[in-house]
């Protein structure tokens, strides 16, 4: 427990972007870019646009017309191609201009920046770094969003604070009794700091154990355990700067018959920078029992009242941040229960480290 | 066609102010100084208070009490002076301090900067810069917006974007068919680029001719050719950095019967910089023909539907360079059809080095 | 009457902090720190949560988790001591950490920093400098507000503006005719520059003698002298930086049997800088005759009205000085009524030297 030393890495300096670029971020949910839309989406302090080819694949490409500087997403689409609204000139998915209505020739080496894009629905995933280096098998993919023996919700939040803030705010669930005193705070007892830390593969974990008691209401739901005790595993995980994932795995040790005794809650907690003091943040938690549209109802409106508490908390901070003179001279006392995320400020550190050294 | 070298003009970085000073521009509408309206507007990044004199004439001046620095107009008149509404400070329309209510003298030598004016109804123009430099007679005067065998329609628009970026859009109508596909562009035919560009006396013009073909029902309207084939000449001036006028000349070489088978239709686009990054624009539309009350509605309501397009375009630009940490290196990428845009950034540029060159 | 010379002190450029801090500032009326209240106030540039302890008195510490950054006036009170909404850092009224939920040891020599407070009903003060000058004995009593033989009425306005545009509006009042034409101006008679000025213990007045006239209708409200000749002073007094008051003396040198003959109104002016644009302005308006509830409101609703008319007239100041590129430069005429306000300034440019004196 100390306040940092001068010079310790500190992220939340407005002025500064704290954030790698060679990493596969969520640019949207897959349902947003369909039909005729030209989603705008500032990403990384850029602005970007994306659409769905009639292959069924999603292009990105920089929102600004490189004619007149238009944004692109305020025109429309012919096929697979982008027409501006100023003067009609028309992108392909490639950012080439392949058309000028006034003349016959095009620039031919002229073109707006492209960024590899991956699905793995139900998320969209982007690229914005050297291309190069853009594996689409390192993108995330959960499968269980996509199997049918689970239920989930899902949803989306802008929030105006540094996406570090959120990043911190999951790995360290002690603030459940505070923050959310009447929603996942009595649903959940989070009262002492989790006892593990790992790190793995450059992913950051904290784990807690919960042994031999009854379930909390918010794992209990729909299993019906009716206070009787089990094993509860929870591993939260920061797996990049990008991509948080939460599971809880639930052991009854002595399952009535024809039950199987194991059971899985996941979330995932999805935050990609918008700019340096604000996220985009997309959630899911889902489960492989209790399999209803009432229980992905019930998830959606446990979910969205409590992240729309920890939203104002982020917020509330943030701003404090942006008023101040000199952000990086803030005090900052650190607890033991801040071990994930700190541990998590130098999993980004290492990112960009790594990438301040390759352009170098 | 290509990206600007480096060091060329670029005239959209927020932080230049890219507006000559020695020239006559559009402060107000005639009417909207009358009465005892003290009216306050930003011209320039200068706040200015206007007001008729008993004699009809227009005074200007800096808009801020030299005493505790109270906006002028938001006291009020006493015959030709202004009241301060804080300590009663009074104003001559020359700017001096004709009265302080609570002592016998007044300052000799303080006053506050006033403006050359000179209307030419409807619009009164000042003159910002020198004063020894301004001649009321280089004022532009529009005769046709007060003759009765005209019909006319005029407006205003607020727009947040540098003037430049309208002055660019009126010197190339080839926005006309994605801009305004369901407005202007349904009422006229801009498909390609202006082919004939001239420069003389320091003003910078697009020329087209329509020959022999069906007039665009924007002009057809009220004269109901019926399809039959004449000829037209379009042509847009950029007059200085503060006046565009555009003329569409139609001949019918057979006319009817006592029809004289020569008609013109002006367009005035006038616009004065409020700040670097926002503009107020005047425009006019009038004609020689069909002149009624229905037929200036009609033209108000044409015109306020297609400039309010233009309006929601170029405040976008703009909004992408207000957002840029680096304007000047935006890539841009010029086509064929921006040639007069390109002249008229030349144009401005003749006037700002002309400028420097006096204060060197 | 003069443009001050360069160099001259100028209090209103918004990027410099004009506000001395070892002065008791007012931070808030008695009544808005009750009961669970954790009141948050920006005061000189700085977040502060204020808040009534057991035994009756207000804590004052700066209003920033040390451990993440939430606002303590965002958590709850438990007895005497604040938990933070985030993580339930618990914190006693000297800034001390004295509870972390999740560990046993707390940081023993952090702490935020507190603020020395006193209370003098109706108003709590505030001391924002070196604790060790802060002398309770020195804040401000009213005890006329808390004699029942007064009748007063108080209130708040939020004001962007700079403080001394307020200290320099009541130090002159010759701007009721014009200000306050219809409120104000039609209730007292200030067509006239105070003819005394004085400067005694550190303090700046202006003194105006009336002598055997009729008593202007604001203060003849309730007494009905029917026009009989009187004598009134008033004195306007800037006592700090932080308080003005305001006396009018009235002597009716000949009273109705049983009547004193002698009648007192106070006014207090007390300003407290939130940033160097805007300020927090309690007034309170009292006199020791016709005292009832009818008399209250009638003070109430007149100071509001008119208190509102300066409102706008110093918020419209402060918007040019903000809009200025070069606020130092504005060019600033002086009267010979503006001396108590010069005064005043020099009177805060003597609390700004002997604070960097002792900082030096």
């Amino acid at each position: 427990m100390s306040t940092p030393p001068s010079g310790q890495f500190q992220p939340y300096d407005p002025s500064v972007a704290n954030y790698p670029r060679n990493l596969w971020w969520v640019a949207a949910r897959s349902g947003e870019v369909d039909g005729d839309t030209l989603l705008a989406r500032r990403l990384l302090d850029t602005d970007i646009v994306l659409y769905r080819l009639r292959d069924g694949s999603v292009a990105a490409m920089d929102d600004r017309c490189m004619h007149r500087g238009l944004p692109l997403s305020m025109g429309w689409r012919e096929g697979d191609e982008i027409v501006c609204r100023y003067h009609g000139f028309k992108y392909s998915p490639q950012g080439k201009i392949v058309q000028i209505p006034t003349q016959e020739n095009c620039p031919k080496r002229a073109a707006l920046r492209t960024y590899p894009v991956v699905e793995k629905a139900p998320f969209i995933w982007i690229w914005m770094g050297d291309p190069a280096q853009a594996d689409p098998a390192k993108a995330p993919e959960y499968p269980w969003l996509n199997d049918p023996s689970w239920v989930w919700a899902g949803g989306y939040m802008h929030v105006k604070s540094n996406y570090m803030l959120l990043k911190e705010n999951v790995l360290d669930l002690t603030h459940f009794p505070f923050t959310h005193k009447t929603t996942f705070g009595a649903l959940d007892d989070y009262d002492e700091a989790a006892p593990n830390f790992v790190q793995e593969n450059g992913t950051v974990s904290f784990v807690k154990e919960f042994n031999n008691q009854a379930l909390s209401p918010i794992y209990d739901k729909d299993l019906n355990l009716g206070g009787k005790p089990v094993d509860r595993t929870d591993k939260g995980t920061s797996m990049s700067p990008a991509e948080h994932l939460f599971t809880a795995s639930v052991y009854d040790r002595s399952p009535p018959p024809g039950e199987r005794g194991e059971y899985t809650v996941h979330f995932q907690h999805l935050t990609t920078p918008e700019t340096s003091t604000t996220h985009h943040y997309w959630w899911a938690m889902s489960r492989d029992y209790g399999v209803s549209d009432a229980a992905a109802a019930w998830m959606e409106s446990v979910a969205k009242e409590a992240f729309a508490e920890d939203k104002v908390v982020l917020e509330a901070i943030q701003q404090r941040i942006n008023d101040s003179p000199a952000p990086r001279e803030l005090p900052e006392v650190s607890a033991v229960a801040d071990r994930a995320g700190l541990l998590a400020r130098r999993q980004l550190q290492a990112y960009l480290e790594r990438e301040a050294a390759q352009e170098a």
